[in-house]
């Protein structure tokens, strides 16, 4: 017995979250919801059905978990909520600033329901998250800092796109290694945006745009650009294609901290990705914790949940005498 | 009200435990209790009694976690069930192979007491297991790796020492900065013991002692030493003094895996710790789980938990509110 799995939303983190399921034997997808006319939308799961997201009601007790894979701005804050009085849902909200209030909701929804709803599942919030909820606990004396990269920033690259004679974009965000290194050495540098991270910004000119104009906007472009060192290249349609089609992402969680009865020991706890798809890892988090929401609703449990209220052994296929023999 | 913690045992583990409670404005140091005549014993706490091991039944009711300082080989698996009857306890019980015993003995002994009993907390096991879980609930197609050092082996050091002719020593475990790439670069390498690590000896000898005859001794030690390329450097008692009277240690824990519908896309996770000191860090892990201990028993849970079983937000001393606001 399998437990059943439903997708809203099939753009790259629905289809991550089909890989995904097709890697735990103890998962299964039951089917795919879309906006879209579901005769348009064609998955890779042989046998499974693309329905539309407005007959979802009547999967209610055919599907154990709902992932729900559409975006923080404007869906998750309606969807979430409202999927999860009647299914336990998961979501991967990262609109951090607006966490509390997106609980809240979920909580109440959930509880309504009977159901479990899970929020901010991936990496960043996700993993990332709990590293540094872990390594605060352990190191109350301590700092903490985060890297992104190298990786693609889809706002970033999406600002570059609207501006006037571009036509298509992509850019990179990477950390400064001088100032990974200089937290890692337990420098506790006080670092400014500028010295943490750097963009590299890899751009399609439409036919008669203009180079210089279009690199100074993008360099001077607010919150985006302007507080870092941006390096713009253009080039060919054809080599954007060729190299820059992956969505690579990771980054570094660092907490360095004191011990000791006057501080004199130093510590580095540090955590990092390097993925070469940012949805398709972000999808494998999220199905792992699809498992621990089934396990939860089993247990009776409702309402809502982050990374933080979920005992790791929750996430695993392995019952707990086998992880305690294999990887404790 | 902060949380009673006792200390059983005082050497570099109950000192660490003792530091790091110093460190967390909810915990307070109840009583140190200790094999030794207690008047023999000073610790760092003003105010605070060091009592005998015998007299630990008269603070049942006062003390809300005791943490076991004794070692893996002959203490723990005797104290940990014995104390477990009478109050929350937390161990970091390290013999890999005995844990499913020792967690039987234990859950049925805080089972009996109505406490919680957290076994084998601190960095491996601890930390790494942690890691460990949760990269392979997320990458189920993958492999680990998880390398020592750099750091000093107390079991490797001691091995030295009982040569004939070795009036000191200490051991540095050293992983293999070219395996660790490989594995980084998700090259999925198959490593030999002797390509992992290895294994860094300083010295010192008894007068008249013969160093040909040590240094082969050393070598060919089985178990310790003979599967590794291991260098022996005659020092001073001095030099042993001045330059390796730490504890650092620390290491690397690594999972490479797949994901995608062909498994097209790589990803790696990898964990790190830097310690200048090993047994402040174990104290400061197991501290955190002493708080967890607390939470559960107030709950009315009981039983044996390891650190699979707890949620993360147990070991923290702010609520879920705060920790959502400002961790995820």
């Amino acid at each position: 017995m399998s437990i059943k799995i439903g997708i809203i939303g099939y753009g790259n983190l629905g289809r991550g979250i089909e890989c995904a399921i097709r890697q735990n034997d103890d998962l299964e997808l039951a089917a795919v919801f879309t906006r879209r006319d579901p005769a348009t939308v064609s998955i890779l799961t042989e046998g499974v059905k693309v329905c539309s997201v407005k007959d979802v009601a009547d999967w209610k007790g055919k599907i154990d978990v709902m992932i729900l894979c559409g975006g923080s701005a404007t869906d998750l804050p309606v969807q979430t909520p409202q999927f999860a009085k009647m299914f336990n849902v998961i979501d991967s909200f990262d609109t951090h600033a607006r966490i509390p209030e997106h609980y809240a909701n979920v909580d109440a929804a959930a509880k309504e329901g009977g159901n479990i709803g899970i929020i901010s599942v991936g990496w960043d919030p996700g993993m990332f998250s709990l590293n540094r909820m872990y390594a605060n606990a352990i190191l109350p004396d301590g700092k903490d800092y985060t890297f992104w990269g190298k990786g693609v920033s889809q706002g970033h690259s999406d600002a570059i796109r609207r501006i006037e004679g571009v036509k298509d974009a992509k850019q990179y965000t990477i950390p400064v290694e001088s100032a990974l290194e200089a937290v890692r050495a337990g420098k506790n540098p006080e670092l400014t945006t500028r010295e943490k991270h750097t963009r590299e910004c890899f751009v399609v000119l439409e036919e008669g745009a203009d180079a210089a104009k279009v690199e100074e906007e993008i360099k001077t472009m607010p919150n985006y650009f302007a507080d870092y060192d941006t390096t713009v290249h253009f080039i060919s349609e054809e080599e954007l294609k060729r190299d820059h089609s992956g969505i690579p992402h990771g980054g570094f969680v660092i907490r360095t901290g004191k011990t000791g009865w006057n501080g004199e020991n130093n510590h580095v706890i540090e955590y990092s990705l390097k993925l070469d798809s940012n949805p398709e890892f972000t999808s494998s988090v999220i199905v792992a914790y699809a498992r621990a929401a089934y396990k939860l609703s089993q247990e009776g449990q409702s309402g809502c949940k982050t990374v933080f209220d979920i005992a790791p052994a929750y996430l695993s296929a392995k019952d707990g005498a086998e992880l305690r023999k294999s990887l404790l």
